[in-house]
């Protein structure tokens, strides 16, 4: 039994104002290249298909091309699983109509194990799905006191384990934070203040447990409770990680061997530090310049249009920090002093944070000069 | 072949800022019971099935466990029209995987026409959907050039009389508005300054023309070239209208037989007049009190809370109007001359235009006073 994991679609997601569909459908490309060439037998996506509870529509016609070459032209059954960010009621609508064309649409949180039973060369799996719930959900749909994500986690893998028997090989889906995860800035907490952690112990008896929240790909607790990472990076934070899909195999004893398939994105993210002109030079040469970049400049002059300067190199630049004008500054903080001192005095300080050297007696003049004008102008 | 034609069921739609959700639901529940009781061969619903593109998540909710009665339950085919309140994107979603389940929902409009083939006692009928399209959006998937929607609608039914070849019979469902049709307050227009409008003689040649978007029953044309109108009063306008779903029972020659089936609103709308305490007295009696009611008080006296007082008797009062207020004023516009006559003369004219009477001199004197008053605390 071949398995494809992968999980936090957020189709229709946009990163500093620039819409990434374009780069969501070519990640798509190449999962459905990959589902064909690696006769999976069937895709799990762990939750977090769309980005918002209201997708825009071209998010919704994307999953709709994408649903219809995995399910119609492969055949190979799909399981889509609502995480925190999905709209339950709206990404389940139509599931029951739906599932016999093998799509999978896993939307509210049930309220009896819902096992989705899978043929493979080796026998049957079964596949239980856990959508999105937080804790005062699963007390309202099941009736019991669970106050933490840790024990409403630990309630519903019970339920599954439960129904699935002591023999049939079982791959639970769900969206949760496990304890010790490594974060991205991409994910939207599930809780304040860390009672949104679930102890990766209560996924050990099963086959593999195909996890979603966590951007990056990553196990916790043993290599068959996985992450698979969402198929692009979201943050700048995640430059360093290499986005993927897991391929899980299955054995007839139900023992996981797993295989992270690298997926190459349109744009990378990364981040580029140094001086403008340094800069601009080395993206001359640079083959990825249309990369999504965050610029560093080291420059510690104030410079005109610095955005304009660096898009005609590198079109993609879409956030800019200047930790050159604030080297100096050992007191950024504003300092209430300082403001009652007049606006001379205060032109002073500001001259000195950015440039590092005082105002001449000429500059002085001129400044002082200028603030006489517009005091005469007001009164 | 015995088709049931209903349409703009607006699901999610509030009045007065009361949700219909209820009321739909119990439509719904008496549409599902004659599709049992009639031996219904396909349901079609023309258009405005939800009541905006975005509808809310218990809107989707109840759609999602009505097509679950009729296509797994009955297991009669569903067709859903996109109508100008769809979203055709979101209502498209996955449709080619829901086909295979007997739920057509009818999307964004189709570059070629796709006929949906039922099979009945004698012999297959073609149903051609389409979904409501503006002439520019028709312009746009068909490169054509159509200006108004009755050449854009003229362009799609010779599309489908085409494909559809001279012998097999033939419905079209259509969301547009006919000329001559009767309109009621609850329809959004199409396009402003009569645009809109379509001649019923392109629908003539169909065996039958199943219409949505006007919500009064009624046919322009011919008796098969049909609104079925909405299952519920959408607004006051319609107190008159019978709300009904429509049988349509096509021979073997493809002739239309029409039987309108009555539904049984859980609360009726209508309009009530007299004064407070005719009212008051009446309702005491009155089995319905609890119908979606605009009131109109005839009394020519200003009355305190009167809304609450309405309220204890009928709880459903959405509307007030107080016709009896205005009833002496003939000159209800403003008089700019009036307005610089001072506080004291403007209390005067709207004291009469209220009660019919002048002040009298006591009166006179305490609004003086009061107005004297408030003068010396101001300055």
């Amino acid at each position: 039994m071949r398995i494809l994991h992968t999980s936090d679609w957020h189709l229709g997601r946009q990163f500093h104002n620039v819409s990434l569909l374009d780069d969501q459908r070519l990640a798509l490309e190449q999962i459905i290249g990959i589902i064909g060439s690696r006769q999976i037998d069937v895709v799990v996506v762990a939750g977090d298909i769309y980005d918002r509870s209201v997708p825009p529509a071209q998010a919704v016609e994307l999953l709709d091309a994408t649903v219809h070459r995995i399910c119609d032209e492969l055949q190979v059954p799909l399981i889509l699983l609502a995480g925190n960010h999905d709209g339950p009621q709206r990404l389940g609508f139509a599931s029951r109509q739906l599932s016999g064309a093998g799509l999978h649409m896993v939307g509210p949180l049930w309220s009896v194990p819902q096992p989705i039973l899978i043929k493979g060369d080796d026998g049957e799996v079964a596949f239980y799905p856990i959508p999105y719930a937080d804790p005062a959900t699963v007390r309202h749909v099941h009736g019991v006191e669970v106050s933490s994500h840790e024990e409403a986690m630990a309630y519903l893998l019970d339920q599954v384990l439960q129904d699935n028997g002591p023999t049939r090989p079982c791959v639970v889906i769900a969206h949760c934070f496990l304890a010790g995860g490594e974060v991205s800035e991409s994910e939207r907490p599930l809780s304040i203040g860390g009672a949104d952690q679930v102890s990766p112990e209560h996924f050990r008896p099963f086959s593999y447990a195909a996890l979603g929240h966590l951007h990056g790909p990553q196990f916790r607790g043993a290599p068959h409770i996985r992450y698979s990472g969402s198929p692009l990076k979201y943050s700048f934070s995640e430059e360093r990680q290499r986005k993927s899909v897991t391929l899980v195999e299955l054995d007839a004893e139900g023992k996981a061997a797993i295989e992270q398939i690298p997926l190459q994105p349109r744009h990378n993210m990364r981040t580029l530090e140094g001086s403008l002109d340094a800069l601009l030079a080395a993206g001359k040469d640079d083959p990825h310049r249309d990369d999504y970049l965050l610029v560093r400049l080291t420059d510690t002059h104030a410079i005109l249009d610095v955005m304009s300067k660096l898009r005609e190199i590198y079109p993609n630049v879409l956030h800019l920090e200047r930790p050159g004008l604030m080297a100096r500054g050992d007191g950024l903080e504003v300092n209430c002093d300082r403001l009652k001192k007049g606006e001379l005095a205060m032109f002073e300080d500001f001259f000195v944070q950015v440039t590092g050297d005082p105002l001449s007696p000429e500059q002085r003049q001129i400044i002082a000069d200028t603030l006489d004008d517009l005091h005469r102008q007001e009164s």
